[in-house]
């Protein structure tokens, strides 16, 4: 009888797990369980689907349940995990379908479970017109909601990645657009000085942004906080409450913070990802201190015959030294791939990752890899940075856009510890080169060694991250 | 009495080192020799000064003898050092503003003086409308011969770099482009397979490529080829050459090849540099088997106390692992600034190259970076390559564009040894991240490791790096 292998999730780790899985080991039965209706989807372009760029969402969806069960996988959605019983290899599944719950025996199980975005406990935050953005489900009701309410105010809770994309979607809406965080500064992978520019930039295009600030309550109309809570509380019973303002419709008005009260006719939770663990835990897998499954670099949970992998898991941070909770889709895919393989009986191992990651909303891309002085000070590492305003071509060209880097090294060592870069063209490939350069352990004398390509269209001559380099070596 | 610097050349590799060495010893007297009317040109940028991108020539010039001044450097133009003394650490200078020789003595010398475009012993190679494209020079007689001349179409000798940059500025100038080359492809860094590709692109562009095909003869207006040649090598004799066609002036017209008559209005050399050598041959100083000056990390000579760098000068190339004749002004400037620091009484090193080049012409980018097939079994290396089409951003996303990737290994140790791509946005820095992956002395499962950036707008999920490198891995 062949071996059977679960995967909890079908998104970016799941499908990828399975794929592998099924290519390292034909014989091996492949069950994906995924609680939502979709599997394979790309969540990072669901933003690009609100603002009109990509018009269909069927484009974000890379492979359909049917495509699975032609390769021999056996993708299920709306189907949600709800116990695993390590010492009996089952799961126990919801088919939400039917509203029926079975177990299922597994001889090898992957937990792909993904994670969730933790909505604060703040009055309102239920109302109808607040949106969370993680599956096509989110995705589809906020397109849906834009088209048919014709919100003219949005206000975005948070202001890192997902929440600078909100805003621009926002204004590709003809809708305004208003960022609030709790922390004193936007995009949280930056240091303050980096964020500045941001914050600049996001104002310059119309955004407000209100810092330091959280939402103290969502309000909808003509009742009180606590009246819309409750009452939205109880699905259904909420259009029953009566508005002069609406014409008996319940929906988010406004967003009040400590010092302000904001207009909105849609709001956006961007605020951080926590990792789905609570089947792990309840099964006796070992959680790390990031509050993710602890993973060794073959994706190997603390149980035999469990592996975990994307953003209900840790990975290893090449330069922190330490496992991180850096939830990306780039991450989770390769993750699942090693946990595919060796699911399957096969030999991978993941290198970890040294924290590269990018956001382009608003005409500005911001890339990230390494650790910032910030981070690099918390772990008690002596760092130095240099920054400098450089040019994605030669400067004589048309077309030459500005561009903000700042590289972080240790003191003494030389050794490189990260960067953050700010501009348009050529930003998300550059920091790649560093991201390459963290990977091989490289010091500020063997970056400014690199033969870097130059032409007055696409480089400056002395590329920027060879300015920076000669400048932290002097 | 302080000690005395002689550079001879004063573009790109001769400037850097100028500047190095000031910035090392403020007591050094430093002196550059600059053969044409121009120091510190930006050549790589002229072909976009003659398409229009660039107004004014002037944006290509860096720095002036006058900046220069401001910096204690004596920078002169229109100085032609005729002559190296080893043994009395002198140089014979021609002032050809005053066309008088004096004796320079020098403690140090650096030599940079560039590359020559080698003009083949062609009938016609003289005729007015004839150029190579390498001084300041040089450009503003190809942009008065467009202005005033307005030739209708162009030839290019030489499918490379140059080429392929003077067929876009033939367009730009609404003159149609013939390129005619030897070699059996275009592009003789790229491997015939991607040479394919570029050829496809040019046609589809409008340019008529002719290859496998040398150029037999110029021909000039009545005259035949024998006449014309001797005619032109009488400067100033040429005008009095009658012609039926042209009214009297002697000018290129036709471009004769071993099966073809192309029109020439306008011809330009787009062919490979010489070193300039000569100087340095006679004085004793060892060439290396490229044909270019022998130098060693410090960027010495084997004469004491004399140093090269640039296009005068070979290249480690850390994967050929042996000299190489690449002239780019990205190894010049480094190669500059380590022959500066050296005779300025410092101590640097230049690790070499492994070998990058870009170039974007016609709406294509075409980078390279280490060894192709053809060159790694010419070198006895036992290759392999994998080929991808990818796409510059998340397939999905509007102005995603089209890229091909050409990755070669070392067949057992999967040791990299190079990449080819070609397309739009994005290939420059990417063939960067290869770049460093190779100073790195990275292998294909090391590549597959690399934790780059992703989000839809900049790139797919699965860079084409890391496609490729899956790819090479199974």
């Amino acid at each position: 009888m062949s071996e059977r292998l679960v995967i909890i999730g079908g998104v970016a780790a799941g499908m990828s797990a399975a794929a592998k899985a099924r290519r390292a080991n034909p014989a091996l039965e492949i069950t994906v369980y995924e609680r939502t209706g979709y599997i394979s989807y790309g969540a990072c372009g669901f933003p690009f689907y609100l603002s009109g760029d990509v018009a269909d969402i069927r484009q974000l969806l890379a492979r359909t349940p049917a495509q699975m069960a032609d390769e021999g996988i056996d993708a299920r959605v709306h189907h949600e995990v709800l116990a695993i019983d390590p010492q009996q290899q089952t799961v126990l599944v919801c088919d939400h379908a039917s509203g029926l719950t079975f177990s299922d025996h597994w001889d090898r199980l992957i937990i792909a479970a993904g994670a969730s975005t933790a909505l604060p406990p703040i009055p309102g935050a239920r109302l109808p017109g607040v949106f969370t953005l993680r599956t096509t489900e989110d995705a589809l009701a906020i397109k849906r909601w834009l088209q048919e309410e014709k919100p003219q105010h949005g206000v975005i809770i948070g202001g890192s990645y997902i929440g600078l994309e909100m805003a621009d979607v926002m204004l590709a809406n003809g809708i305004t657009a208003t960022i609030v965080d709790n922390a004193p500064q936007v995009m949280s992978t930056l240091d303050a000085d980096m964020a500045a520019f941001v914050l600049a930039h996001l104002q310059a295009q119309g955004v407000t942004v209100s810092l330091d600030q959280g939402v103290s309550t969502f309000i909808g109309p003509a009742v009180t906080a606590d009246i819309v809570e409750r009452v939205a509380a109880r699905v259904g019973g909420a259009t029953a409450v009566l508005s002069r303002q609406d014409n008996g419709r319940l929906r988010i008005r406004e967003v009040v913070t400590a010092d302000n009260v904001f207009p909105a006719g849609i709001v956006v939770f961007g605020i951080g990802s926590r990792p789905n663990v609570a089947l792990a835990r309840a099964a006796g897998i070992a959680i790390g201190c990031t509050g993710a499954i602890a993973v060794d670099e073959q994706q190997r949970t603390n149980l035999l015959n469990i592996w975990a992998a994307g953003a209900a898991a840790e990975t290893y941070h090449r330069v922190a030294r330490q496992p991180v909770y850096i939830p990306l889709a780039t991450t989770a895919s390769k993750q699942g791939r090693v946990a595919g393989v060796n699911a399957a009986g096969g030999q991978a191992t993941f290198a970890g990752v040294v924290g590269t990651s990018v956001v382009r909303a608003l005409g500005l891309t911001i890339a990230h890899t390494g650790l910032n002085e910030k981070t690099a000070q918390s772990l008690g590492i002596n760092s130095r940075s240099v920054f400098i305003e450089g040019k994605s071509r030669a400067g004589y060209m048309p077309h030459s856009q500005p561009l903000r880097f700042k590289l972080v090294y240790e003191a003494g060592s030389q050794k490189l510890l990260g960067g953050q870069m700010l501009g348009g063209e050529g930003v998300a490939k550059r920091i790649d080169v560093l991201a390459t350069a963290l990977h091989a352990g490289y010091t500020t004398h063997d970056l400014a060694e690199l033969d870097l390509s130059y032409t007055p269209p696409v480089a400056p001559l002395w590329d920027p991250i060879l300015i920076a380099a000669n400048l932290a070596n002097r």
